[in-house]
């Protein structure tokens, strides 16, 4: 891949490569209309306004379909299937390149690179897709067996089921947002003394907010209703790959979660990073994930089990005295399951998945503390502080405390392939009249 | 209400009397473009061709809004507010009126009766709304404690949280299917012998597939993310109500469902009835539901607490030899929270609610055997038979088997305000290569 250079200045340690290309949308000060865009280096490339500059002249076969670089989601885009976003990507890789072929659309065209290509901190970017569902799994081992251990202890921290399915459940579409979107923190029911008897909840604002470190991917192809999607077609119905922070009122879920799940707890804000990396962005750096003990079922299996992305990921906490501390390293190499194995086993009763459609991968934690993707966990359910920098603690997060989750694949030399960041600041509850 | 009479002919019997008025979405042969009517009698008014033939001339009000009729749902007539389809509704029964003040729009004009009433046999009906996010709640306390008392003894059937909040769990919006739709038994995973160590899952098509006879309500206000929607204003966000079949794949729910709650087992289909039955035609019907014995927290309170509506409820089940069976018989006062109950508690988070967001109230059950609401209920978890007209017998559903639900509220000597029914036929699974 070192051969990817550009003639254009991207500068050493940018997620966005030409490795990268990855897609989002976007508006301007000048043009508030969201629309489609590539993230190259430090700038965004207006793909509506490249069409415009008849960028896409030397790529007859999206020329029919530039219409969708105008919608304000990448729904349509992602709809034209994979091999045309790979057409795009690829073709856009060799605009950039050092020795384009094709000099004359953006390398030599000043009018086109002055109405295409803006800074990124003149943009604005919006959730890159309309979501229909969204679905949020649980297949970080680790995450699932440290929270098991703390709840049930260590001889039942898994249930039965964990090692044959993604478990998952079905999460609220509504509440997810682009990063950089203030998070407010939930009022609710909450046990001031779990261990009273009766049990009488108290109103108030939750006492226990917490991030969770995941990835979430986007499907790109509607199922018939009643038939399945096959593991070996999951891959190419996704688009790609985001950073998640799904922020999580752990006292709200655990008065409320039995017998039917998570509900009020995840339903106030789930943040995603803007721009998507592309499947085939990815590719390079597959492999396998956390080793299954348990045989799957064959609707599981997939021939090619490297499907899982290498992300080397980051969390830091920065609070309101403006220190920031790093909580959390660790890579997505930690999952049990990988999305495709997610996208199979939601379909497999036929249930309809739609373009947009966003999956959760669950927290995802290594095995150290501070590798750990939760709160919760690195604080044992509130019962050691976390030492952040400037002699600060935390249990849980405080208001004014902002969370950013980094993530990037590669090496500066070869191009990273990065995600940006996915980026939240609690802002203190609502007071509700009693 | 016995003053709603009509110079058209509304037959005895009929769901939709001048007293109901229910909205929903059609399209006809001729006409294939869904599209807004309501229905009266055995006809439906098609609200684009009665405005196009100046049907709401006399309803200054409406006229800048007309497009809304020709929408393929009601979410933007619904966006439009209560006090609009008020008048509306209240327009149309006056137009019905057997003494008009408005013979001209209808009544006397053949050219407008031919263009926009069309019998019900002749148009297909379609969703109701776009659905945003759809959420199933558990507010059927006899249905809760059935189950409960099933899996864990009558000591243990409620969860503590259970009388403190409406529980609920975010569904699968996607798979929800409007009334005639078939629907295809899923494949999953399943425990042969829920008692063997260790728990080796077999993938099935579904042994144990079930109905749930509920009611939905959509939502028609968005909430701001962060505010919440008090529970005063929570009557007003609420469009109205439809019957809901919530079909469940129990095998694969007792395998899957530790410890996030129900996925596969709910995503496959969820069947509404057509006609939404607005919460004015349901206000002479609304009063308690079951006696809650816990004090709720003061965002739970209504300030009336009437606010549960008596529809009486009936489940057939027809066999493919074609005999029909009412194997439940029940009332939607069987319920511990109310609608809006349930939209306050959703939204005290500040989840952002969005027109469109369909509601379930959860299973709605009676305390003797032929007034509960699922066959696990009946069936005792499939160990005793349901018995049918023909000598047949049935613990779960089979291919071939129709589950229909009606509803009505009032006489007909007032005019019922009705549901018409949802239905849904079982197909038999799709076969998975091994």
């Amino acid at each position: 891949m070192s051969s990817l250079r550009s003639w254009f200045s991207i500068p050493r340690g940018s997620h966005f490569s030409l490795a990268n290309i990855p897609f989002g949308i976007i508006s301007t000060t000048d043009s508030q209309k969201p629309r489609v865009a590539v993230a190259v280096g430090d700038h965004a490339l207006d793909l509506e306004a490249f069409a415009a500059s008849n960028g896409f002249s030397k790529l007859s076969s999206i020329q029919a379909h530039q219409a969708v670089f105008s919608e304000p989601t990448l729904n349509a885009f992602a709809a034209l299937g994979r091999p045309v976003r790979a057409t795009v990507r690829t073709y856009i890789q060799t605009v950039f390149a050092e020795d384009t072929t094709f000099p004359d659309v953006l390398k030599l065209n000043s009018e086109a690179q002055k109405s295409s290509l803006i800074p990124l901190k003149d943009v604005k970017t919006h959730l890159p897709f309309k979501i229909g569902d969204y679905t949020d799994f649980y297949a970080g081992l680790n995450h699932a067996y440290n929270v098991g251990v703390m709840f049930r202890g260590p001889e039942n921290a898994l249930q039965p089921n964990y090692k044959h399915l993604p478990v998952g459940y079905h999460g609220r579409a509504s509440s997810v947002v682009v990063s950089g979107t203030p998070i407010r923190r939930p009022n609710g029911q909450i046990l001031e003394n779990p261990a009273a008897d009766p049990k009488i909840p108290v109103f108030s604002a939750c006492r226990k907010l917490d991030m969770e470190l995941e990835l979430g991917a986007f499907v790109t192809k509607a199922n018939k209703m009643g038939e399945p999607i096959p593991i070996d077609e999951a891959q190419d119905s996704l688009f790609g790959v985001v950073l998640m922070n799904d922020w999580s009122a752990r006292d709200i879920q655990a008065w409320e979660y039995v017998p039917l799940g998570p509900f009020n707890a995840k339903n106030f804000g789930t943040t995603i990073s803007p721009w998507v990396v592309t499947m085939d962005a990815l590719a390079p750096f597959l492999g396998k994930g956390l080793e299954n003990d348990a045989e799957v079922l064959p609707y599981l299996k997939e021939k090619n089990p490297n499907s899982i992305p290498d992300i080397q990921l980051q969390v830091d906490l920065t609070t309101d005295s403006g220190t920031t501390t790093t909580i959390t390293k660790t890579t997505s190499r930690n999952l049990l399951f990988s999305f495709p194995q997610m996208l199979a086993h939601h379909s497999i009763t036929g249930c309809p998945m739609k373009v947009g459609d966003l999956l959760g991968s669950g927290t995802i934690s290594g095995k150290e503390v501070n590798s750990r993707g939760s709160l919760l966990e690195q604080n044992e359910n509130g019962k050691k502080d976390i030492g952040l920098a400037g002699m600060e603690v935390r249990t849980f997060l405080r208001d004014g405390d902002e969370v950013t989750i980094h993530g990037v694949c590669g090496t500066d030399q070869d191009g990273l392939v990065g995600f940006g960041e996915c980026r939240g600041t609690i802002e203190a509850a609502i007071r509700i009249a009693k």
